[in-house]
């Protein structure tokens, strides 16, 4: 469950700006300030149902958008390679290997 | 005009994941096998009108995209940033400065 809660906010953080100003006020609500479903629910005056549903709609989203353009995948990899860089230079390695790193985290893009 | 299709051949290649299939079939046709509107039309058997309102729509759909999402440009900064570090590793300069612009590579995402 941590694990899918650090997903969430990981996705949400590359795909927020694609959702609606609703989805935005309840996955913001749900997964950054840690609201219940419930309380949600009496903020905006619906069911917990509705925001229940509507939080899994978004969570779908995420992953469709996240399965066509791969920003948080990227983004591991992206980080793995900078650590690997950082690396490299800390024990003095060639030019040569520092410079294979640098590429491939162009190619990444 | 250069610039235009340049520009469409980046944010086509950073959000065609995000376009219909039709929009995909037009917008490769138009922009990296460079048909004409004529020829698109011909091809799918459509009016130059149609295809011309589908391509204008695309277009507008992938400049939001990048207003939202900034991949394009993100892309451009890194490459940047990337250049410089190969630079400041050419010509030998300190680590701490070597760090620092791979933190600002990192901070990109």
């Amino acid at each position: 469950m941590l694990e899918k809660t650090t997903r969430m906010n990981y996705l949400y953080d590359f795909y927020y700006s694609l959702l609606t100003e609703k989805q935005q006020s309840y996955m913001s609500l749900y997964y950054l300030d840690d609201y219940s479903l419930g309380e949600i629910a009496e903020k905006y005056e619906v069911s917990r149902q509705a925001v229940y549903d509507n939080i899994k709609r978004t969570e779908a989203m995420l992953e469709e958008y996240e399965a066509k353009l791969l920003l948080f995948q990227k983004f591991q990899e992206r980080q793995k390679i900078a650590a690997s860089i950082r690396t490299l230079i800390e024990n003095g390695s060639s030019k040569e290997k520092i410079f294979d790193a640098l590429t491939s985290l162009e190619e990444l893009d």
